[in-house]
C-alpha cells in the first residue's frame, strides 16, 4: 500500500524528526544540479512526492537538459514528509540522470562514427531495476535492446551446445524461426565464419560480439549479399569506443555501460515557511 | 509467489529455448571468476537456483576471496531452468562482488591510515537494493552506517532550519536525547565551531562533513575533553583518500563509495549433460 | 504466502469438512477425463497440490492427448487438503484442456489448408489469465501472437488516426522501424489498397482484419514483389473456417477462438485410505 | 502500485506508441456495444482508467441494458494512457457483459417456469476471477450460489464416503449442524431415497444432482412433509433447460453455465482531439 | 517471498547475533509452559521455524492441554535462525494460547449453564489477526459467530434506520431473505418487541443484545410458538457470566471475550549444541 | 490494492446490504466515546475511509484526550460504504484507544516516582500490528524500547550461551561495539554481580531483569562509577508498579503492558441523509 522506497528508508518511523518535534512544521525543499546533466528518475521521484502528500513543481523535465546549478524541482510540505523524500528522491534523480547522461554521450560519439547507427542497451542492469534505468536510456537517446527473455529471440553458444551437429542445429533453427514467424532471430557470433553460416541459414541479426574491428568489418560486408541482416556489436563498447566501433558500418551498438555511470551530484536544501 | 528477479528477467517465458526446442536437455552450467574478488550476492543466487529447481553448489561462499579464473558454482539442470538462471545470477555476483571487493579495498586503506577507525557506508545506493548492498558492504569488512531514517539519530542542517535560535535548538536537541536514551545521537556538522557547540550540548557523534585534514583533525581534539564523542568524516571518502583520512584521527569514515564499484567480470559457460 | 487460487476458494477455513470432523481422514482422489482432451493445466495444479501437502502423481502430462474415462492424476493427503485441492484443480483442468483441445483442432483444420501457416493467439483472453491461457495455446500446437504491448511492434488505426497526413505517417513509420531495429514491425490493414501502401514503406508483417477471401489473396500476392513481407489474417477466425483461410495462402493465422472454448468434463472421485 | 491487468498488458511499456512519437497527443476513445447487452464490468474498468489518468464517462452503468450501437463509455487523455486502457478494458467488458446478459436470459427463462424460483450460481468460474464473475452475476439477476468453503455446509457425496456406516453419518451430521448452528446445511444428493434419508436427519437444503423431472419432482414433495427444507436442482442447467427445470417446482436453480457465455462485441475507436 | 512476521521483528539483520559473530553457532531452543495452558499458535509459528531452516519438533498440539512447565517445542539449528525465531514465536504462542485458553474456560461454563449451548465468537479481534484468533478459538471449543460481512446475514438497527417505516422494512426483509434462501437470517433485537416482530416476519436467529435475564427468556419462550428460530445472546458476555446467560435457555452466546484474554506465560531457554 | 483490513472483514461483498437493496442510501455515520480516553487509531481509520470513498472530519486528533459522550469522528457517504467502514474503524479505534490510553497512565505513574524516567515498550506486541501498536505508545507519551532486531544492540543471557569463558565474553563483547560503534550496547543483566561485569567492559545500558528494588538500586548506584551507563528496569512493569520501580532511580522502564489494555468502547450509530 505504501510507495516501496520510501518504505525502504523511513522503515516504522524517522526518528529524528519525531525526536525533534518539527515534524509538523512548514517547509520548502529545492533540488539543483551541481553539474550539468541530463534529467532522469522523474516518474518514480512523483510517486515518491505524491505518495508523501508533498505539493511540488519540475522546472525541468524527464530527459532535458540541466544546467550547473539550475534547480530542477521545489517541494512544500510539512518537515515530516520533506524528511522522508528527501534522500530517496535525491537518490533516484542523482543514478539516474548519470545513466541518462551518459548514454547520451554515448549515442553522441555513436552518430559521430556513423549517423544511422543506433545505440541499444542489454540486460546487465542491477536486478530490480529494469523499469527506471530503460527509462533513463531512453531519456539518454538510446533504446532496449531487449527486455528479457520473453521478448526477443537471441540465439547464444549457451543455446547451441544444447542442439548436436550442424544438421541439427539448422533444423532446430528453423524451427525457431517458424514458431516466432513474427519476430527476427537474432545471433550471437564471435567470428566471421559463424556470421557468415548463420546469415546463410536465415538468421535476420547477426549479434558480433568482441570482435576487432577488421573482423568487424567482415561481418558487415556480409550485408551486401544479405540485405537484409543486420550487423549488431556488443561487448565492451562505451563511449571511448562507440565512435570508432560505429564508423565499422554496423547497424547496431549493444552496450551496458550507461548501467554503471557515476551518479550525477544534486543538491538538496531546506528552508522553514513563514505562516501567513 | 515466485522469484522477483527471475520475473523481471524472463517474465512469461523464454522463447528463444522454448523455440530451439531444448528445454528439455539436461545441462551443467559453471560461473568463473575472470579476475580476482570477493564474493558476494550469494544468498540471492540461492534462492534463484531453488526457485528453479536446480542442483547447485557453492565452491566459494559470501565473503571469501576468489582468483582469477577460480570456480564459483557449479548448477545441474535442464536447459529451461539454466537459462532462466544464467544472466541475472550473473548480474548479482557480478554486481555485488563488485562491491565487496571495493570495501575490503578500501577498509584495507583506511587501516593503514589508522588501525583502530571504522568503515561505514550510507543510505545512498541504488533504491530497492538495500539489503544486497549491505550484505555485500559486510562481506567487504565494513559495517551500515544507519540502515535508514528509523534505526539512528542524526541531525542535519535540514533538521536545524527548523529549529529556531540557539537556545531553541539545545532545548529540541535535549528532548531528542531523553525520547530516545537507548540510541547516541549523531550530528552532522560542517566545521569546527558546529562541532563543539554540539560537543558542549550533549552529541555522541560528531559527523564531519567535507572538511579539510586540518580542520578536521582539530575535531578530533575534541575528543580530549569530550571523551566519550566519537568523530566521523563524510564527504567524498573513497579509496584514494581513505589511509589520509583515517590517519587524522577519526573513529569513523562514512562512505558511498563502494556502491559505485564495477562490478567484477564472472564467466559462464554451459555444457550438456550425459544420458545414463 | 499461500497459493492464491486455494486461498480465493476456500478461505478461512473448509466449514464442511471442519464440521463434519473427517479432516484427519486418509483418503484418495483420482481426477479422470469424462470426455477425450488435450490435457493442459498441470503447472497450476502441481503448485495447489503441493501447496497442500499432497503425494500426487499425473498418468499423463502437460499437452498429451487423454481419452475419455483414462485417469489423469492421483492425490493421496488428508480429507482436509483433498477437500482444498478438488474444485479449484478441477476447475483449472477442465477450462485449460478446453482451451487446448480446440486449439489443436483449429491447428489441425488450418493446416489441412495450408501445411505452413503458423496459428497464433491473440491479448484477447480474460484479463489476469494470460500465463495459463497462453500455455494452453502452446500446448495445443499454436503460438502466442504478442504477448502484450512491450514486445511487439502493431501499428492499428487507432494509432494511424493520431499522425496527421500522409507524408507524417511516412516518417514517423521510419522512426518506429530505425528506434526498434530489431523488431518486425506489423501493420493492421482493412483492404489491399492500405496493405499496398505499408509494404511500400517497409512493413514487415501485414495483419489483414476481417478481408474476404478473395481481398485476402490479392494481399498475399504482394509477397511476389516483396518477398520479405508476411501476410496474416486476422477477425473472427475459428475451427471453422481456419481451413479455407490458411488456403488463402496466408503466412499466420491471428485468432482468439480458443479461449472460449467449452470446458472439457472431468470426473472427481475420492475415497478413504485403509490405515495400514 | 500498479494495476494488475494494465500492468500484464503493457508491462514495462507500450513500444509502438513510444516508437511512433505519439504518446503525448491528446485523444478521445470511444467503447460501444455492438450487439445488445447487459452491462458488466465498469468497477474494474473504472479503476484501470482512473490508474492511467483518463478523465472519462460512463454513459451506462451496471448492471443497465444497452442497445446495439449505443455509446458505453468516452475517455479523454493522452495517446499513450488511451493505448494503454484500450484492450484491456475492452476484453472485462466483453467477457462480463456476455456473462451478465446470459444470466439475465437464464433468469427470465426461470421464472418462466416457476416465478418463485432463485437462480444461483457455482464456485466453477476461472480461478481468479470470482469477484468479477459475482459481480456479472449478480448484475444480471442471479445470486452467488457460495461463495468457496468458507461460507456455507454443502455436503458431498466425497465427504460421506469418510464418515463409515448410516449411525456414524447421521452423529457427524448432527454434529455439523451443532458446530454451525447460525448456518443452513446442504447436502448434494443422486436420488430421492438420498434425499428423504437427509431430509430425515435435518438437512436444510436438499442439493438434487443430475435428477431427471420426475425424480426431482418427487423430492419436491418432500416439501409437504418438511415444510423448512428447500429443494435445489443442479447439473448441467443452462439457458435452454431452467424453465422445465424450474417449472418442477425447485426453490432454487444451481449452474455454471454464465461463466462460459459468448462475450458481447464492444466496438472502440479513437480520435485525436484538437488543441484549444 | 519471506515470512512477515520474522521481517517485521528481523528487518535487514539481528545486529547483535552479527556483531558478537556468533551466528554460525550451532544450538538448542526450547520453549516450556511456565502456566498450564491450552496451546494454540503452532501453525504460524510452523511457517517460521521452517522459512528460517530450523529442525524442530512438538511434544504438544494445536488445542492440546500442556501442564505447568511441560515442554511444548524443541529446535535445533544455528544461533542466528534461533534468534531469529525466539521473539516471534514466544510472542505467538503466548498471545494465542491465553485466547484458547480463555475460550476453553468460558466454554465450560456455558455447558455449566445449558449443556446444549454452543459459544460463538464475533468480529471484533484486532485486525489483520483474524485468522489466527479464530484458530484459537476453535482450539478453545467455540465456533466463529460469522467471518465477515459476506459469509452471513446480520441486520442491525444501522441497517434498519435506511429502510423506512415496517411495511418498507418487512418487504425489503422478504427480498433479502429470497436473495440469499441458502442462508439463515439473524437480527439483532434490543428487546422482545423487537424479537417478537422479527420472529413474525421469518427470521431465523434473534440476536439478543444486553437484555436482562428476565427479558431474554421471554425471548427464548418464542421458540414454542416458532420452533425453527434460534436465540443467541450477545453483549459482555464472558467467563463470569456464561453459565447464568447459557441457563436462560438460549442456543448460542456470541462474544468477544477470548480476543482480550491475558497472554500465558511461555519460557524460552537456549542451549550451545556439542559438535560432533 | 485494497485496503487489508476491510478486506479481510467485507471480503467480496457485504451480503446483508446487498440483499436489504440499501446499499445506495445516502447517511451519516458518528463515533462517540463511551468513556473518557486518548485516541488513537486515526491514520489507519483515515485510510479505510479514504479507500471507502467516505467524506470525514475527526472531531478529536491522535493523542488527544476524549471525554465520555464525546464525539470522535462524523461519516457521511453511501450505506455500502459505511457499514463496510463500521466494525473495522471501531475495532481500530477501540483496541488502539485501549493502548494509548493505558501507556499515558502508566507514564503518569512512573513520573510520579521520577519526573526524569522514560518509559519504553517492547516487542512483545501480537506480531502484524508493530506499527499501529507503537503509533499508540507514542500518542500515550511513551517510546519504542526497540524496534526490532535490526535497530538496537541488546545481549540477552542467550546470547551468552554461545560465547564461552569470559575471556571469549570480553572480546566479543569488543569487537560487538566496535563493529556497531555508532549504537549504544544494551546488556539483560540478572543481578548485580552481571550489572558490574559488563558495566566494568562496556556496557551502555544496563538492563535489569526482574530485580527486586533493592537489587536494582544497586544497580542504580552503579551510575557513580560509570556516568555514561543507564539503567533500564524490566519484567512485569505496570501501572500498579511503575511509580515504584521509576522511584528506584532507575533512567528507564522498559514494559509490553500497554498492549494487553482493555479497549476502549466507542459507539456507532447511523442516520439516513437527506436528500436535497
Amino acid at each position: 500500500m505504501g510507495n516501496v522506497y520510501v518504505e525502504e528508508d523511513v522503515g516504522l518511523m524517522d526518528i529524528t524528526t519525531l525526536g525533534l518535534g518539527i515534524g509538523a512544521c512548514s517547509g520548502v525543499m529545492e533540488m539543483r544540479a551541481k553539474e550539468s546533466l541530463t534529467l532522469s528518475g522523474c516518474a518514480p521521484v512523483k510517486e515518491i512526492l505524491q505518495h508523501l502528500g508533498l505539493a511540488f513543481s519540475f522546472d525541468v523535465h524527464e530527459g532535458e537538459a540541466v544546467g550547473a546549478g539550475e534547480r530542477i524541482l521545489q517541494c512544500i510540505g510539512n518537515a515530516k514528509a520533506l524528511h522522508q523524500a528527501w534522500k530517496v528522491s535525491q537518490n533516484l534523480l542523482e543514478h539516474l540522470s548519470g545513466v541518462a547522461s551518459y548514454t547520451k554521450a554515448l549515442v553522441q560519439e555513436a552518430k559521430r562514427g556513423n549517423a544511422d547507427v543506433e545505440v541499444v542497451t542489454t540486460r546487465k542492469h542491477f536486478p530490480g531495476t529494469k523499469k527506471m534505468m530503460l527509462t533513463a536510456v531512453l531519456s539518454g537517446g538510446a533504446s532496449p535492446h531487449r527486455l528479457g527473455l520473453y521478448d526477443s529471440v537471441l540465439v547464444f553458444a549457451q543455446h547451441r551446445v544444447f542442439l548436436g551437429d550442424k544438421e541439427a542445429l539448422a533444423r532446430h533453427f528453423w524451427e525457431l524461426k517458424q514458431k516466432f514467424l513474427e519476430k527476427k532471430v537474432a545471433v550471437e557470433v564471435e567470428n566471421f565464419q559463424e556470421a557468415l553460416y548463420f546469415a546463410r541459414i536465415g538468421a535476420d541479426i547477426l549479434q558480433c560480439e568482441k570482435m576487432g574491428e577488421k573482423e568487424l568489418k567482415r561481418c558487415v560486408e556480409l550485408k551486401e549479399k544479405f540485405p537484409h541482416v543486420l550487423i549488431s556489436a556488443t561487448g565492451g563498447i562505451n563511449v571511448n569506443n562507440a565512435q570508432a566501433t560505429a564508423a565499422c558500418g554496423v547497424d547496431l551498438l549493444v552496450t551496458s555501460s550507461p548501467y554503471f555511470a557515476k551518479p550525477k551530484d544534486v543538491k538538496v536544501t531546506m528552508q522553514p515557511k513563514e505562516k501567513r
